[in-house]
This record gives structure tokens, C-alpha cells and sequence, in this order.
């Protein structure tokens, strides 16, 4: 399966682009940046709140649902979409990451991943084919190929045997991925070194995935790096194909990955950072637990239009937020989701109209003050 | 003040009645049940789920909003209803109940209550005036009166005095109340003792309340016995003003209430036992966490046509609860509420349409199968 990816335009200015992805799901605006509902769910939020913050895509866990409730019982329920009633499109990681970061015990080798589940130690197997399984039982719209993440810092030679390693199974989950209208995205590794992302990205070309991620970034390095990293790398990367960096949802990292060609991001930041009571304005950041804000009647964000700054003040989140009210952690995650959608959808606006570096200019100067 | 209460119909089956009571902030049919806001949030809900399923009024705790984040600070917002975004009715109960069950280190005497906080450990003191002093900066619709509510069992010394207590409280607030729109019904008490409930209905009647709560029920005695105070005190209380049956929301002794002339109900019941993982089905209760349900994609109740039951299945919504996921219980909660909500309704249609013998008889058929 292949998926059609349309360049509406290419920015005069940087390296951003303007485009639409269509899925059996529907089409999706790019650049985009996609809610994770790691579980099966945005975590607080039902899917017509997500709908009505515009949210166009969002993002689900493989390691995560293999686990719980299983990927089997998600096919018997009609596959994702039905299960969690979201009929728009999905993406699935390929449960790479996770292994790698949450699963506990694990042992690698060129077959695949051994690892205890962090939620009762039982022992599994992931493997690229299993990877391909899972995700197509699902049934997302977009599946990722199963790959190594190397973690950071890393050594040279470590990096370098991930990133072949990736390419090997990246093969292998092209080979054995079979699905009426489900397709796979590459990812391409390679770590903070330029020269192995630039072979990883090489590499993959030449598999033609119908879309590319770029993972292992984002995962504790220095911001200043990633965007060198993408520099160097980005010009290697087939552009007449969707690009999708892969953990990354600051505000001024989407802005900074838009700049250099980026057209899809997906973080659990806006939603996590929520459920600590902080929020992202326009201004920057705001912990809204802090005592300031006790008689704040104002809205989180006098610049947000969403339905928690149309309806409650700070003052009220604050109160939630200490006394563990649902709705507390609820409002803080609607409202930055909404901040998140609203400003890619401010950059696509910015790039149609060839006022990136203006737009980025002034975002940096309210972002910062 | 006083408030206007219209007794539409009185059924010629049995005690229950049809009413509709006029606030300053709309209107409310009864019988009614409230779902209960206690932090100044009805738990895991938006105000405007709470409308689109139909609640007409909500009750809010006095204790709890006086402790966090202070009725001082609520005023300053402009009120119970501007600081949470609820411009329909709401009944704050007076803290009587709350310092009795939560509070700890409690010294009672004429004056009034000293105990120390839930939550920090301070030491405060509720007297009927300080009880009335918050509510009205509360700003709620309705206030009820300070009270001393007996638990269950009690001897029949300390529920006389408990009674007698309330009665001069009654007294106190009645004289310092002095509110725009807000009205304080009084609470009648008396444990299970039909004499004393009998002298409390008289006293408290003699003082001219526009409404009275039946305090001190649904405490830990059998239902039964609840069922046979109610059958004795209820010629006693006034007719022509709405009369409350606190702390009761059982599907079952919401009918039995109706039956036996109560036009008011409020219980955190539906949305606690929603936090557990069960619900109320017109099949009687049902506990979704349980493993029989992990592969049953049916809704949690095929009658009901909430958010929850249009959308999703018992098999996610199982899957939301064992995953800890707040949607989980954000569907189960919308779900009970939509649940008693709708029960109220019918009992409204029932008694309307003179046939509410007949729908307790159906009730109970389909409730115990």
C-alpha cells in the first residue's frame, strides 16, 4: 500500500511546506502535530472534545495496547477506530520506542527485542514482524516499522549498529506488511552523529516507505543539537514524501522542525505537562498550581478561544487542580491540545501566506516574554 | 425570602407529587434528583455535560468549599455559580453533615461545632450563623439550616438531643439569614425514632421554612426502616413546600421516596460507585471491571442513549478502567448520572399519567433480574 501525499506549496523562505496526506480515514493538513492516546485514549479527553479542538490525526501505542488490552481483542472489536469510536485517522508507533524506554529486562539481538511488561513483568517477544502484526490488527491508518532507538548519549559504534540494525528490520517489515489500506512509515536513526543519520536516511530512500520518521531525537539532548541534526540530515530525506519527527511537541521545536521540512510531530508533553497543572500560553509556560493564581480570575490564555478558557478562570483550574478534581486535569489538557493545534495551524497559515519567519519572529518574541 | 414551589399534581395512587419549583436561577421539576458537586465540581463532569444530560439543579458542600479553596475567595469570583461555570440552580447543604462524618476531633455544644480540617488538620468552628455566612457568600439558590445529624445507631437520649439541638439551630439560622434571592430550608432530624422524627417535622414546621430536608436517613440503617420512618413523619411535614430527602440516591429508594411524597434527592452514590467501575442499568447494578465483560463490545446499557452507552462498549470501557484512564471513569459517571436523571423522569411521566404503581411494579421486575 502506498498513501497519496500532495505538496500544496514550499515555502520561498525556509525549508518549510505546506501539504495533505490522505488516509481511508480521511485527509489531514500538514504540517500537523498529532495528540498520543497512548492507551487507546487521549488521556482525559472523550473523542468529540478531540474533534472539537480540531484535533485531525492522532497517535496510539502498539506496545502499549499488545499488552492491554491486546492487539487481538482490539481486532475483534472492529480494530482501533471502532474500539476507541475514533473515525479519523490513526498512526501507530511500532512499539520500538517503548521497549526501549519502559519494558524492563531487555535483550536485543538481530531477530528482534526480548522484554518483561512493565505492568505485571511477563515475558515477550517483539520482533519486525510482530511489530507489522500487531499494528495490523489495529488497524491504524499509518504504522510505523519496528526499529531500534539508541538511547543519548551513545557511543559511535552502539549508534551505528542500531541504525543498520533499523535498516535490516525496516526491510523486513516492508516484506511481511500486508493490509487493504493500512501503510508503513521508515524510520530513520542514526542518533547526534550526521554522518550515520545521513546513511540511515539514504537507506531508507531507497526501501520507498510512502512516509518517513525520524526517531531517536528529542530523547535528552540539547535542543541546539537536534536542529544541527535536522540541518544535516533533512536534504537526504525524500521530500516529496511525508516527514514526521517522531517525540517532539514543544512549541518552539514544532516552529524550529517547520523550518527545516518537518510535516508531522506527536508528544505526550501538552497532555502530561497538563496533568502537573502546567499550561502553555501564548506568553510561554504558566505553572497554574502555583499560589498566584488563587484569585486570578482571567482565562489561561486571553488569546485562546477553547472551551477551557471560554468557560473557567485560573483561579478555578488552580482550586481543581489542588483538590484532584478530574475536571481539573481535564481543562489544563483541552486547553493545551488546543494551543498546540491552534499554532500549527497558525504556521500552515504563515507558510500559505509566505510569513514564516515574520510569524516565527513574533512568536519567539511573546513566547519569550 | 421565600420561594415559589407549585404542586402541579398530587397522584391518587400514593403520597407522590408532581411540583415545580421557581429559583432565581430557573426552574426545577420535581421529583428531582441532584448530582452533587462537593468541590465545587460534580466528580470527572463539565457543566455543560451535566446539562446535556438533563440535570436541573446540583448540590455543593459547604465543609468543602469553606476548607478549599474558601467561600471568601468563591465571593470574589461572584459566586458559586460564575466561579464554576453553573448558571442553573444549586442547593449548598449547611456542613452539619460533613463535620459529623469527615471532620476529626469534633466538641459540640449549644454554640455550635469545633473541628479540626480533613485535609490540613486547622482548627475551625461551624455555628448555624458561621453556616449561613458561608452559604450566602456561596451565593447558592437554596442554603439548608445547621444541623445536628445523629448517626445511626444512636441511643434514643442523644438522638432527643440531637433533635432538639437542630431545632434551636433552626431557630438561629432562620434569624441571621439575610440573602437577595438565596432561601434555607430547614433540615428535620430524629434518627429512628418515630416520636422524636414526629416532634422534629412539627417544630420545624412551626418555624416556616419554604422547605424542608429529612436529614439523619440513609445513615446505615436498613432500608426498610427507612421506609417506615418516612411512612410515619411524612403527614407531618408541610405539603405545600418542597420536602428533601438528603443523602438518598439508590435507584430503588428513589421510587420509594416518590411513593412516600419526596420531591428532592441528592447522593454522591451514582458517581462513586461510576470511580469503582460499576453502574446502574434498568437491569440493576452491574460491575464493568469484571473480567466477563473484557470481550463484550454491547453498551453498558442498551436502553440508555447517553454519551457513553451511543458510543462506546463495556469491552473499552472496561479496558479505560483496568488501564486507569480517566475517560473510563468520566463514561461511567455520565452514564449513572444519565441513569437517575432519566429514572426521575419517568417517575415524573409516571405519576402524570397516574401509573406510577405500575411503573414501580415494572421497575422492580426488570431492576432485580
Amino acid at each position: 500500500m502506498t498513501i497519496k501525499f500532495e505538496l500544496l506549496k514550499k515555502s520561498k523562505e525556509s525549508q518549510a511546506r505546506l501539504g495533505r496526506l490522505y488516509t481511508s480515514h480521511g485527509e489531514i493538513e500538514t504540517p500537523i502535530f498529532m495528540p498520543v492516546g497512548t492507551q487507546a485514549t487521549v488521556k482525559t479527553m472523550s473523542p468529540r472534545e478531540l474533534k472539537e479542538i480540531g484535533s485531525q490525526i492522532i497517535l496510539s501505542n502498539t506496545y502499549h495496547l499488545y499488552l492491554r488490552p491486546g492487539h487481538e481483542l482490539v481486532k475483534e472489536a472492529g480494530g482501533l477506530h471502532s474500539f476507541m469510536n475514533w473515525n479519523l485517522p490513526i498512526l501507530t508507533d511500532s512499539g520500538g520506542f517503548q521497549v526501549f524506554s519502559l519494558a524492563k529486562l531487555r535483550e536485543i539481538n538481530d531477530n528482534g527485542v526480548t522484554f518483561r511488561s512493565h505492568i505485571d513483568g511477563s515475558k515477550h517477544v517483539f520482533t519486525p514482524e510482530k511489530s507489522m502484526e500487531i499494528q495490523m490488527a489495529l488497524g491504524s491508518d499509518i504504522a510505523m516499522a519496528f526499529d531500534e532507538c539508541a538511547p543519548y548519549p551513545c557511543s559511535y559504534e552502539e549508534t551505528r549498529k542500531a541504525m543498520e540494525r533499523t535498516t535490516r528490520w525496516a526491510e523486513r517489515c516492508l516484506e511481511f506488511h500486508n493490509h487493504p489500506y493500512q501503510v508503513v512509515f521508515g524510520i530513520i536513526q542514526g542518533g547526534t552523529y550526521k554522518d550515520l543519520r545521513i546513511q540511515s536516511s539514504k537507506e531508507l530512500s531507497s526501501l520507498d516507505f510512502p512516509g518517513y520518521g525520524i526517531g531517536g531525537l528529542s530523547v535528552g539532548e540539547p535542543k541546539s543539537l537536534m536542529y544541527e541534526i535536522l540541518d544535516e540530515m533533512m536534504p537526504y530525506v525524500p521530500d516529496n514524501k511525508p516527514r514526521y519527527l517522531m517525540g517532539v511537541g514543544s512549541p518552539d521545536c514544532l516552529v524550529e522542525g517547520v523550518l527545516r521540512g518537518i510535516d508531522m510531530f506527536d508528544c505526550v508533553l501538552p497532555t502530561r505537562i497538563a496533568r502537573n497543572g502546567t499550561v502553555m500560553t501564548s506568553r510561554g509556560k504558566l505553572v497554574i498550581r502555583n499560589a498566584q493564581y488563587a484569585r486570578d480570575f482571567s482565562p489561561i490564555d486571553p488569546e485562546c478561544d477553547c472551551y477551557a478558557c471560554k468557560n473557567f478562570s485560573r483561579a478555578y483550574i488552580r482550586h481543581l487542580l489542588k483538590a484532584d478534581e478530574v475536571l481539573g486535569i481535564r481543562l489544563t489538557t483541552i486547553h493545551n491540545l488546543s494551543y498546540l493545534i491552534n499554532l500549527m495551524k497558525d504556521i500552515r497559515e504563515a507558510i500559505k501566506n509566505d510569513r514564516l519567519i515574520d510569524f516565527t519572529k513574533n512568536f519567539y518574541e511573546k513566547y519569550n516574554s
